[in-house]
């Protein structure tokens, strides 16, 4: 479904997003999308599934900022998975995930996510007839499976691995804050020369 | 001064690198390190200079595996060192990180830092006369400065910032395990194409 309203009213800061971190979490994926939206000035809750901090797939342990339960998610612009094994895996499973995942996004919320996230994407049954990537070898059911580093198809934004990871925030960051704040991100940052 | 011994002995797992957690480092580029050295089959070791869990320049909190108080250094095969804002500042004010990178060089092991991480290693003196980088801005000093992502002197290695992480980290790995294995990791995180 289109989106209803400009994500984007120019006030930075406006915008908030919802990062899910499950046990098995992919930790520069995670890491990077916090980082990346709040350097673009958008309120990033980083929520637990279980117990804070979550230990991710390579051992590092990250504080929750808060717990998924009790958790108003319908106030969220935008709602974030990572990937990692078996966080994704994870995510998929946890019914909570998939009906708010399903809820945002016949809200027009921004859902994304990167690597073995979009699984959990798939289960909540919002990658039907749209364009998603995935890490390879990821089947995403009912998808128009793209090989793309970063997959925009309207509210849905996919993307492959750690190594595409930054650019999928900035792409996170064009659809919520505007392609000038990506941009000077990407500079900032020295994704691309300064 | 030149490495003494072969760095890689062929055996995954043999290495050990010691990462640096100082309040204000820099998530991406503390995340990037520890992830791309484990899944090298790097032993990683992140010490908090303080407090543990530590806080980044983006408000994410990382567990740190143990505090840098009693740890015995000496057992290290590399030193890196995250940047951010005001946690390279603080590795730099730390006498204990000025002692243990500058011995860390003198002993010939990999000392390695980036984007403000770099002013640390000056601070210990072990930049006289080397080709290294930073993030624009900071002055290195007595260094022959490189704008180069990601600049490689004998067993000094330097980098730019959170877009030039997981490069410096694969040169990391090149150099502790071989660069066979930073081309596998560069495909299986997709920093290029698999």
């Amino acid at each position: 479904m289109p989106l209803d309203r400009p994500l984007h009213d120019g006030y930075p800061g406006s915008m908030n997003a919802l990062v899910l971190l499950a046990e098995g979490f992919e930790e520069i994926e995670a890491t990077a999308i916090i980082d990346v939206l709040r350097r673009a000035g958008v309120t990033v809750t980083a929520a637990a599934l279980g117990a804070s901090p979550v230990r991710g797939s390579h051992g590092i342990a990250l504080v929750a900022d808060r717990s998924l339960d009790g958790l108003d998610t319908g106030t969220f612009d935008a709602v974030v998975l990572p990937g990692g094994m078996p966080g994704a895996k994870n995510l998929k499973e946890d019914a909570r995930v998939r009906e708010l995942v399903a809820k945002a996004a016949h809200d027009g919320k921004v859902v994304a996510a990167v690597c073995a996230g979009p699984i959990a994407l798939a289960a909540a049954g919002v990658l039907a007839g749209r364009r998603a990537t995935a890490y390879p070898g990821y089947e995403l059911e009912g998808a128009v499976y793209s090989e793309e580093r970063v997959v925009v198809d309207d509210n849905v934004v996919t993307s492959r691995g750690p190594g595409t990871v930054i650019e999928f925030s900035l792409a996170l960051v064009e659809k919520l804050v505007g392609s000038a704040k990506a941009e000077r991100l990407r500079r900032d940052m020295l994704v691309v020369a300064p």
